[in-house]
């Protein structure tokens, strides 16, 4: 049985980065500066047989020579180098490595790939890679990755590919959206995805509130959906297939040398197993965007707040087509909202037409949401003249933070005059979506989420 | 028979604003700034009676005081006062209005609307309106309109909804989409969408490039298949139903009283016209985007360039699921690119691995857009590191501008480290999407439109 504690490869109490550079594109230059830029807490240890100093950080000649037994192994130096140097690193009584060399299976270079994990079972040494882009756990300031543009946050990134894991990194930076882990698992030729996953959703004191899997083709199936079964049981879990047509699975075997199977089996594995399916980066950020403010809301009953029809109608269409409900407010409630404008349909969408300023939203707003009536309420403005679009936001945040379980979301309608409008909902992690169609999947997210939970209790 | 010639509507030599004042959030006031700021070039008059001067511009009492007869009134003045006001226009030989105020059948006031409608067909009074947010020209300077936020292109939007189109001005500029008119055409009293349509893709030196139609219901069914079966042939025309499920039809019948229909019947309608149907505002901005710059170009041929194996995949997926080839390269082809690293492969998606630089970005797209083999090339990069982004960037404008048939999109991801290189497109005209998925929309749309035009010809 190899060792189940993944604890180190996230949270080492020292690591050794093996093929630190000061070079330019390099990997191992990228890890060292990312690792020192991250201000890593524990030990942290360079080698470099030529360098005696990379960056101003000490380096030693190699593994041998460090003064202590460092915890993890991060690994940047030629393919062929590999194999040798785990079998120096379990001397130094290290368990864990992360490789981020390429040159292996993914290259067709099969036998070296088998060497390298003959040795690490052998020694018994948990191995993430190779042909990966490192792990970043943000909360433990261990940037052990090629991408290091991050907050940090909630949502933890598993990918098969680095290249879109460091481009979500990137995006969730630019919409504020904080990352607690990021796994770049490459060719996955010892800890897989169905490991990571169960590990990380079971993780004690986690930040993690949300996981995020991007898969092109499993390593195992069976172990997949065990595991997604498992790990939804404690938290969501995004999932996002690679190669769902037959022109997408070619693509993918290329790419990762991964044996797709057959493409549209994921989706009801997905289903099977209560990960939330998503079939775009779109979906995937939105997903998480609800889901780390309203964790423990949603349903299928939602209210549109609008001061323009179009969008309300819009967000109907994509709320029905999601299998979401339109529910019509009781008498009660009809009557709490007397004091709008006669011209104000008590309807769902709620049309409060285009002069709408913050008063009426108000007005509205707070009846809906302590009336119980609906699980999730969407919050449209579109800004006609210099109407108060920031004066909205504020209230927004307001009645979003008083006692009651429903989920308040905005769609904001658009470009330069709801920029700072969208800014203060950041701010105060109330989600807020750039169209009509995205805010309806903000919703159903919620819903989705909100079913699985149920079912899973 | 009316008059058919709708050009005083978007391009008179002279206008009167019946209702100019000073007052902020009112109508009157929004389209008195907006006709000063957008410096209409003929005679602009205001009337009112009450003032002296509006915005430090001269304001007669009423239309029977102005020095000379205007061509265009527009008219935002109390709904009940609109049928004698146009009584009083044709006293001036005006026979087109633009009629903002509301008030009329959108509340239920249909006497008022009849009364209205009468009176312009008595005497031949071409009415936009009423209950619309107005017309906006750009390249006429003529901003009777009540947003105002715009850069002059080629981009004619007409919409059911005023506030959705005012989102949609915002948002085009907020990316740099230029605009020639924007229409909010209302209850459609008398001048409605098919009218609209027809004109506007015939229209004589129009900077017009794309039109554009939001609809909730249509007026008259045939007219409306007539006209987009017509204005197709000239232009394309992008096609965004509200109201395409039961919900959201019941939404747009409070919206805009229109009857909306069979939900599911605009579908086929746009099939067998020639119109795009887009089912979200990021479709229709997506295939503006790329027709903006490529309209006699597309075609089913695709390529992915890209330094990133996960984005291809995706964009093959999407590719696939919209009837799209990812066609493999000619031995010929194959050949001209023995100069890539040898373990770039040399299949489509082509990936020139991580370590990508723009030289070998170059490489490989001069190849392939010069090879005659794809219609459309989607060039990807996710910058890992320092990557030189804009580099690459410059070398896609310049590719993209030699001599040859291939459209070349790009598919920068993402955040802040490809913000430079994005704008380096847009000022370029070149089309950039933010994700996979609508990398393969902008593909589609140029496929879409390619087929329309040559079933037309």
């Amino acid at each position: 049985m190899p060792t189940t504690d993944l604890r180190p490869l996230f949270n080492p109490k020292s690591l050794v980065l093996i093929g630190a550079s000061e070079r330019a594109g390099s990997i191992g230059g990228m890890l060292a500066k990312h690792l020192l830029e991250g201000k890593f807490k524990g030990d942290l240890y360079f080698t470099n047989i030529k360098r005696d100093s990379v960056f101003g950080h000490k380096c030693y000649p190699n593994i041998e020579a460090l003064p202590k037994d460092p915890e993890l192994a991060v690994i940047a130096i030629p393919a062929r180098f590999v194999p040798a140097e785990l079998e120096k690193c379990v001397k130094r009584n290290i368990h864990h490595a992360i490789v981020l060399s390429s040159g292996f299976a993914e290259v067709g270079n099969k036998e070296l790939e088998e060497e390298l994990i003959r040795v690490s079972r052998k020694h018994d040494i948990r191995v993430i890679g190779p042909n990966c882009a490192g792990i970043a756990s943000t909360h433990t300031n261990m940037i052990a990755a090629m991408e290091n543009t991050y907050i940090p946050g909630g949502l933890t990134i598993i990918s098969q590919s680095g290249a879109l894991a460091g481009s979500m990194m990137l995006r969730a930076t630019y919409e504020g959206l904080g990352i607690d882990k990021w796994i770049s698992f490459g060719n996955a030729s010892d800890v897989e995805e169905a490991e990571l996953l169960n590990y990380l959703a079971k993780e004690e004191d986690s930040p993690t509130k949300v996981l995020f899997l991007y898969l092109e083709g499993a390593t195992n199936g069976r172990k997949l959906v065990e595991s997604l079964t498992e790990a939804t049981k404690h938290k969501p879990v995004i999932f996002l297939k690679g190669g769902r047509t037959a022109i997408g699975n070619k693509a993918a075997m290329t790419h990762t040398a991964s044996l797709g199977g057959d493409p549209k089996i994921y989706e009801s594995v997905a289903k099977q197993t209560g990960a939330i399916w998503v079939e775009s980066l779109d979906e995937a950020f939105d997903t998480y965007a609800v889901l780390s403010t309203y964790l423990d809301r949603g349903g299928k009953r939602v209210a549109i707040v609008t001061n323009s029809g179009g969008p309300g109608v819009l967000i109907s269409d994509n709320l029905d087509f999601l299998n979401l409900e339109l529910n019509q407010p009781s008498d009660k409630l009809r009557e709490q909202l007397k004091e709008l404008p006669e011209a104000c349909p008590r309807e769902n969408p709620f049309d409060l037409l285009g002069d709408a300023n913050p008063e009426r939203y108000e007005l509205a707003l707070r009846a809906l949401a302590h009336s119980g009536e609906f699980d999730t309420i969407i919050v449209v403005m579109v800004p006609p003249g210099d109407a108060d679009v920031d004066g909205v936001a504020k209230l927004i945040v307001k009645i979003a933070n008083e006692e009651h379980n429903t989920a308040i979301i905005g769609c904001l309608l658009a470009g330069k005059k709801v920029e700072n409008a969208i800014r203060i909902l950041r701010e105060n992690n109330i989600p807020s979506f750039p169209t009509p169609k995205r805010a309806a999947w903000g919703a159903y997210a919620l819903d989705k989420w909100n079913e699985i939970r149920k079912s899973k209790s």
